[in-house]
């Protein structure tokens, strides 16, 4: 009897012992975990903070009284779960705020996960001692041709901070390589309607090197006696804010084009083959919807960068 | 004879047991961990590989033949691990980039860890419509105070892409609140020897607001035929290259100043006191030395923003 129970509390013991063994081997991975679990761990438990599915907590936003990490609500919802919906509130439908985009992520949360180690590319530089990225402009390139909607063969691929920085820094380079000797400064155009960035930029900057004109086609009616000024226009296409896939109003040697291509993928529009104009912009926001990132990139067919860019050899 | 062995056996599976619970409870955060684990054990996996302290790897840095990351080595030293000095090689004694700071962030490696989400911060904005963090202007609040290198009481923050944007910045919101009505551009000067970047941005801009003039000192000289036009002049505090703690040449109800404190911090100079000019600049590169994540930002007595940035309410 003595012996039995022995027996079977050994016996019981040593299933745990197994059990136990088990499941370390299979979760080793996280076994070996050191500097960065607790980080982890701070990620997850933000993460899980339930907002109703109208919110959400985040590791640097709002905290509560105690410091804890609380939701930070959609527009028109309230309370600390974000579940009270504010009567007779107006959501804004023209914001281009890509935050539909926000499921999809949070249904990838393994894939998409990124852990910083607080050493990560500290330097100015890259180990090719340039600006640019070789592992994200692979796989930018990878990209485009995937989708299929830019031809990146033979082009080349600088970055900034945001398509608003790229297109700002396009306007700059194209204006520099302009081959008229016109002393006037370059006109700068775009069909009504337009993104409204393309102008507040332009005057922001009060460059020499520009002048905002308003509407291509009234600059284009106006072109005959303006045949040695040269001229950018901005051509969005898909356009913001009617969806038309624009073309070019311009053409001439002193007319250069700048293509907004933000919103040329196929979450937005039908892809008819891939765009291959001199220069074309494209920004992270439309495209995964990491607006807040601030990332965009030019591809172009010549060299035209100027100062710290440089373009990097057509792999 | 027998019941001994057993008991021994039942006593050791026991202890087996016991120590498992106890492991398992210790680093029981761990046994949570879900979608972070499998980036965090890639991190670590990278961090572990050694450059012999010449070099380290990265997630997204050189890799292999089979695409495994690889050493990028620091200048003079190569090989697969580093550790091959390349004899009559010349380092590098002039370049500002701060690496010298790494070896501290890697003895912090907890503490210093990030876990991102794929979802973080998607929106263009934060939760109160604006383009600042409240957590991370609060952070450099509290971090000037402790430093005692700024006064930040009644003052405001704004950022930028490091401190090269909120340099350029600085100088077009400085022009806008220019008291004079004088129409030629605003000339922009510093002593010498300065850091190049403010003249490079003046004429990479080409604005039509400012023009670049040299010498502060030189232009001191001049400038009693000159009194009705708008100066900004830049001074670096410690100044680059020469470390002095410079204070403005030029004064006058004309006169603007932007103060470049990037190196104002104790590991670089004694710190007199709390500075408090009207308008100081601070970049990461030079506090943490994180150059290559690009984060500066401007502290200054009256919100002189426009456009995107607007002053948050001083805490």
């Amino acid at each position: 009897m003595v012996k039995t129970v022995y027996v079977a509390s050994l016996v019981s013991s040593i299933v745990v012992n197994l059990l136990f063994m088990i499941i370390n081997i299979y979760v080793g991975g996280e076994w070996s975990l050191s500097w960065s679990s607790k980080a982890a761990a701070e990620a997850e438990a933000v993460a899980d903070i339930a907002c109703s599915g109208h919110g959400r907590a985040y590791l640097d936003g709002l905290v509560g009284d105690e410091n804890e990490p609380v939701c930070e609500c959609n527009t028109c919802y309230t309370g600390p779960n974000c579940s009270h919906f504010i009567p007779h509130c107006t959501a804004d439908a023209d914001s281009g705020d890509p935050l539909f985009l926000e499921p999809f992520w949070m249904q990838h949360s393994t894939s998409s996960a990124l852990v910083v180690s607080g050493w990560h590319r500290m330097s100015y530089n890259f180990h090719d001692n340039t600006l640019i990225s070789q592992h994200l402009e692979s796989l930018i390139r990878k990209l485009h041709a995937f989708v299929g909607n830019a031809v990146t063969q033979d082009r080349y691929i600088v970055f900034g901070a945001g398509s608003t920085q790229v297109l700002s820094a396009a306007a700059y380079a194209l204006s520099l390589a302009n081959s008229s000797s016109s002393h006037s400064p370059t006109r700068v155009v775009a069909s009504v309607p337009y993104y409204a960035l393309y102008k507040q930029q332009v005057e922001y900057f009060n460059s020499e090197k520009f002048k905002y004109e308003g509407d291509a086609h009234t600059w284009r009616n106006r072109s005959e006696s303006d045949a040695s000024t040269n001229v950018i226009e901005f051509v969005t296409s898909p356009n913001n804010p009617d969806g038309l896939l624009n073309k070019a109003v311009l053409h001439g040697p002193n007319v250069k084009t700048i293509y907004d291509r933000a919103y040329y993928w196929p979450h937005f529009t039908p892809i008819p083959a891939p765009a291959d104009e001199d220069l074309m912009v494209f920004t992270l926001s439309k495209l995964t919807g990491h607006a807040g990132s601030r990332f965009g990139w030019a591809r172009m067919k010549l060299c035209l960068t100027k100062w710290y860019y440089t373009c990097k050899s057509i792999p």
